[in-house]
């Protein structure tokens, strides 16, 4: 323990950039050392509780002074504590430095990155996962995460090289939904070959599907959306894993939805006789 | 003319970041410049020619060496000029200063900023106008824009103060379509008095409302879409101004749905009778 660390019961109070645990952590800004530790970081109070809730490991929680003796904190703490992990109080210009940020919240978590098996995954009932081509941009992915949770999809799958959900940015586009579904990393070949195993409706979204997406059939059948990246839409050899493709009308040029926004109108359209108001849920 | 500014016929060859013109095209990154010059910045080729195609009105345009003898390069060139606007050629290094990117693009111009004033306003037919109160992220807003472009919507009107739709970070996010519909700015008061007299149907989406956003008939009728921000939803005397209020059912957390995503959402409803694969178009 050097000097700049002074044990204060289970919290260790860390000033310094020099520090290596402040190091480590700030390094988790690049996605190889993310990689490398296997872990990430959750920004804010919000989103480490929400991470504690869905059981994800925690290895260190970081607060600022003006976080001290906020009850939710110290309970975050004592959580942190009782799983092993450490907990460390700092200062804003430390937490500045490891978010990136000139306000920056007054308490991180380093979490374990948790993802699904694409084995694991059998599509049933009328779950619907979400596929993603290659999506590139952070705050794309981690919005149509976001809208996944809030339409009940079962989860994301990402195939190919995709931007990393673990990012801070992607992270905190999820609001937090990030730690409520799965997320199955794949490979294009191991991702076609799931999807024509898996019994789903596999739909691709595509500019030249002749057939309307509000015109398939797709309430009480497990169903796989399957999305192009931000650049190009869907490749062939992607065009060939789905049994429909489908098209959203526009009124402009061709091609003028955001990402998110195309993917959260099919997700409205596909859950649209189980999302009511009165019973908004889950599928099994 | 300094030493560093050669004349190539109408061209100007600007390499320094201390000469004046760049130095005034830099300040534009920030709002204050903005509206002092009533001018803003559109990034690329594509984006630039958008705004010749729809009329707007060109000062500067800048390209790097890398744009010099790009036919459509050449052709924005001789339409700066034709404009009276001036041509600038520089090297990367000041277009990445200029834009704040590690690769810029080739080409920006420098065009006037163009809003519509809110009494001008008249819905009728089927049109659909899209109100944003206090919207603060520019990603957002572009989007917004976008996406109202996308499904025909008559323009977007801001209401108090929200981000500025001239920001480089909002025109990107836009991909064009900031210069292909009308944007107003609007105080609460004015807003209010405004859409009581309009005879619109004015929709807002709430988190208390106790109407499903697909139980109303928006079909043939002029339609305004209030949307609240990002942190709160609408305040009360926004709630006011609505004649309907709805809600988008959601699955998992209340209040899960990106600002982006959710207005999405409800244009295509609003516009679910007005847009088919086979005739996609604006509203009269």
């Amino acid at each position: 323990m050097t000097e700049r660390e002074r044990r204060v019961g289970q919290v260790k109070e860390i000033t310094s950039l020099a520090n290596d645990i402040i190091k480590d952590i700030r390094s988790l800004q690049l996605k190889k050392f993310r990689d490398r530790d296997g872990t990430f970081l959750a920004e804010g109070l919000k989103l480490v509780l929400d991470a504690f809730d869905a059981g994800w490991a925690i290895r260190t929680l970081v607060y600022t002074k003006a976080g001290k003796g906020n009850a939710l904190v110290e309970k975050a703490a004592a959580r942190t504590v009782a799983a092993g992990g450490l907990v460390v109080e700092t200062s804003e210009k430390v937490m500045g430095a490891i978010t990136r940020r000139d306000n920056p919240q007054t308490v991180i978590g380093v979490f374990s990155q948790k993802t699904t098996a694409l084995e694991t995954v059998k599509p049933a009932g009328d779950a619907v996962w979400i596929a993603l081509d290659r999506v590139r941009d952070p705050g794309n992915l981690g919005t149509i995460i976001r809208t996944a949770d809030a339409v009940g999809a079962a989860g994301v799958i990402l195939v190919g090289e995709t931007t990393d959900p673990f990012s801070l940015e992607a992270v905190r586009a999820t609001m937090g939904s990030l730690f409520a579904l799965p997320i199955v990393k794949a490979s294009v070949p191991a991702f076609k070959a799931w999807a024509a195993a898996s019994g789903a409706l596999v739909v691709g979204t595509h500019l030249e599907g002749a057939v309307d997406y509000r015109s398939v059939d797709y309430a009480g059948r497990p169903v796989v959306l399957l999305m192009g990246n931000e650049q190009q839409g869907l490749p062939a050899d992607l065009v060939e894993a789905c049994r429909q493709l489908v098209r959203i009308p526009q009124a402009g040029k061709a091609d003028s939805l955001n990402l998110a926004v195309a993917t959260g109108v099919m997700l409205y359209e596909i859950r649209r006789s189980a999302l009511t108001l009165e019973s908004p849920g889950r599928p099994s």
